[in-house]
């Protein structure tokens, strides 16, 4: 503990990915006094056709199919 | 809030996603008392590999290679 | 299939749960193809103090500690 | 997007669980290029009991019953 | 990794959750050559009135308030 | 119930995968008096590039690139 699931859309770098774990870690070190060998952080990433705000796909809100 | 995770298996067209997450966001607006906009939902596709019921993946089950 | 979790805050009464689940159900069913007895439904009930947006607990935003 | 879900054992004073998700969304939003008020953080508390390294509950790996 | 998450109704008691960690991760090591070490897992309790099959709460479907 | 989501690195076998189910099923069933068709089991493969611990990613803990 802690471990932590990031949600986010496609397209990252390797590069933003590197630091996005590095610079989290870091920062649950310090707020809740743990190791960094105890933090866990697993990146899940999602396609535009699968996440929805207000009932409408990240995909269709771009194209603006829905509107 | 509220934040939806469904995960179900592939196959689903675009169409059925669109459907699906315009009529979740309404159900949860009627029901919880929320605006469209706070609703968020993630859809989370699996391979038939990945799940299983009684012990059996959904793959095996089909092709009845365990059955 | 479909397993869904929705995460919302806690407050909702029993009824409003009822209703949640019970007509989640039915679009999952209409717009997925599955049966009823395929869904399966967990929610997740969150303290103010257990959710950000834009970096503020909502335990914060309602008494405006930090605004 | 992104939404986070944090898992972290019970104990942690209010004022930590702010730092943390005000730290959180800062890094988050400067690693990914999001605007704050796209970042949803969820903090989601367990208990000792509930939580297991190496077929070990935390809470057993404390009072040392299981060795 | 990996890290399992067991969603189960409430009131197990801590011995089958001390026997339920154990054989899981003994599982996890066999199956998947992995270490003792690095397996973790969590346990998610829920109320019978946060569960749901078929659109009916576990809650409903003990006392047949729902039929 | 149970459901139980398991996150683990890609590059599992098929018979890997359907004997972990089968096995983690006799244990759900065993240590918390549940029948195998009430367990469902969610396998959750990740890229080496999508788990950290530490701060690290696995891609680069195992190439030494940042280390």
């Amino acid at each position: 503990m802690p471990i932590v699931e990031v949600h986010l859309l496609k397209g990252r770098t390797l590069d933003q990915k590197r630091r996005l774990v590095q610079e989290m870690t870091r920062v649950l070190c310090e707020t809740l006094a743990v190791k960094p060998e105890q933090v866990r952080i697993l990146l899940s990433e999602m396609e535009k056709e699968d996440y929805a705000i207000g009932g409408i796909l990240s995909k269709d809100r771009e194209t603006g199919s829905h509107g």
